[in-house]
């Protein structure tokens, strides 16, 4: 059995997310099917991270496992030829028998960009947002959330989860532009909690609740808060799946634009 | 009568460019539309840079003459409510009763991004060349092109100019990650001249024709070399307006990506 460590960008505008779904267009359902035509058996396939409807993927990482002899760099331009213009296959290469992209992986990093204008050319990859944001109070915020928390009220269905308890092992803001950028590091993700997060950072930003109202809602559930996570969902539009860090990876480079909000660039 | 200079930014992929059109869709047409709608009655409008049908621009400059007294900053907000997601209104300001967008400018610059890989976030703003490109020879080649020359080879219907004698007063080629870019500033350009010479430039960087050739072309009109400059027109899809430049406007920043082939960003 040949197994093989792909990796992919995509923009997650036109899919109802990475996993495969029956009568829905998923990113993985469109890999799977250019992957079995050119190799031309059934192939098993699993992805790093689950992301969900319009959110775009830097990195994406999948394994595939297959009985067929492959050659990697032939397959990535066959596989590309096959695939919708907006699912990249950037690489492809022989993986140890036990890679799994998901269990192997040791943390996922989401980069999150919101505009602080309107945009034309960048629409699709940023959240706008018309109120002005408190860059510092989010930063103090978003040290608040680093660490091992109760991240029940940041999760879509958390009665679903067998634990809500998450380890944060980044959590960053920054300012490019008219863009702000949210990096989150974590082992794993609850549902919709990448969003959420964001969304309360923002309202941190616009001064609705202080930094100290989302270490309460941390700390304890939310009690006695101005804090409402679940309202405070960010559109999937500005969300990225940044990268997979698997054992022996490089460090993360700095938090930079995916899709900057582009004019006006040539001032001198 | 009220002057005023509105910058604008907008993806052209949808467009038939920015001149107004019987039907047809064009940028001024939406404009002119969105600022009638807000002003209430007619109004003079001019563009500085005549795009092409899906070419985008960073910075757009229009003159508007009404004899309606408007709030600068309240036309934007209004203006940008009625306009279609891929225009967008940068700034209003009032002018001096003279201005003219296109005839008060003093140069254009386009920037060109040709991308070396296929890409899923940044297809609309790219052309992907296959071929292998040899950077050093298209900045040998682009340093040619800076100067006087009869452009008449890189011109769709010549006879219908006055004259196809252009001052090219820069063009430059950079590599950025998976992009080459290459800007070009004249005070004018002729019609799709700017899409042959990077097409050209491409060729020259492909080893298809060398600097020399192209010299030879920008020299005496084409005889005796193997350039074609007007069957290698570049794509619209990789053009930007970049600035238009009035009197005593800054000098233009470094060559940087409009909208860069993201992934992979995050490696340390």
């Amino acid at each position: 059995m040949g197994v093989y460590r792909l990796d992919l960008e995509y923009e997650g505008t036109r899919y109802r997310g990475w996993q495969e779904q029956k009568n829905a267009r998923s990113v993985a359902g469109e890999l799977r099917r250019a992957l079995e035509e050119v190799v031309g058996a059934p192939v098993e396939l699993g992805g790093a991270g689950r992301t969900d409807a319009g959110v775009h993927a830097l990195e994406q990482v999948a394994h595939l496992k297959t009985a067929a002899r492959l050659r990697p760099e032939r397959l990535v331009h066959e596989v590309n030829d096959r695939l919708p213009a907006d699912i990249h296959l950037l690489s492809v290469r022989g993986a140890a028998e036990r890679f799994h992209a998901r269990h192997t992986a040791l943390s996922r990093s989401y980069l999150y960009q919101v505009s602080l204008r309107r945009t034309a050319l960048a629409k699709r990859f940023v959240w706008w947002v018309r109120r002005p944001l408190e860059l510092a109070a989010m930063s103090q915020a978003a040290a608040h959330v680093v660490g091992r928390h109760d991240f029940a009220a940041f999760c879509e269905k958390p009665d679903e989860q067998t634990s809500t308890l998450v380890v944060i092992e980044g959590c960053e803001v920054a300012r490019e532009g008219d863009l702000v950028l949210i990096r989150i590091v974590a082992s794993h993700f609850l549902w919709k909690m990448v969003r959420r997060l964001v969304g309360t950072l923002v309202e941190v930003g616009a001064g609705e609740i202080g930094p100290r109202d989302l270490e309460r809602v941390l700390a304890g559930g939310g009690t006695g808060t101005a804090a409402r996570p679940a309202e405070w969902t960010a559109p999937p539009s500005g969300l990225f799946l940044e990268r997979v860090i698997y054992p022996g990876d490089p460090a993360l480079g700095p938090l930079r634009a995916a899709v900057p909000v582009a004019a006006p660039l040539a001032r001198g």
